[in-house]
């Protein structure tokens, strides 16, 4: 048995929703969204995201197609001159959605995680 | 709103563990160990997978150091001349868990799910 360092353990449940060939949401996408919400901008969003705004625009554009509503709109003329992002109420929708399956699943894998960190840490 | 044709929807749970910098347990190598227990072979498992022996074989390295114990031991000399792998009791404990966690997340996310749906499905 080897000596080790303890180190962080985490479950990180990364759900994925696919509708064919596409992939309306997952978690970078949800993160995404999540920054648009809280920035008000692709830009920043996708730069708080470390990706390029072409990348984030891509990925906004295959959310858009997939869902029967745009999920983030354009706002043109903000207050401080050049537009900004905005998410729409199906946007907001499907965030919270997601962001609650998330929360649902962790909830839900709590035990069995309990039992696997025990095949893992060094007590 | 646009006119679309009706697409497979699903729901993938793809649930990761972190060690530090290291990810002892994922939807690949949770896979890959499924592979091992059904076929008794690393090379049989990583054909099923699409990958390189050399890629299954990191893989493999990387989950045993991560877990205490080893997930995957060689057997070597099996009955059909040439070694096998199997899963160790660790292995085996870990995959079930993992299995586990998928369903459970699955159940809990579905109320949640089916509330997305509709806001993705064309009706």
């Amino acid at each position: 048995m080897k000596a080790k360092s303890r180190t962080t353990l985490e479950l990180q449940p990364r759900i994925r929703i696919r509708a064919g060939n596409e992939i309306p949401l997952g978690p970078g996408k949800s993160e995404l969204l999540g920054w648009v919400q809280k920035t008000g901008s692709i830009t920043k969003a996708a730069r708080k995201m470390g990706m390029s705004y072409m990348r984030a625009w891509t990925l906004i554009r295959t959310m858009n197609a997939c869902f029967k509503e745009p999920v983030v709109v354009a706002t043109k003329g903000g207050n401080k001159g050049g537009g900004g992002a905005q998410l729409t109420e199906t946007g907001r929708r499907a965030l919270a959605l997601y962001e609650s399956m998330n929360r649902k699943c962790l909830r839900a894998a709590r035990p069995d995680w309990t039992k696997l960190q025990t095949l893992l840490e060094a007590r």
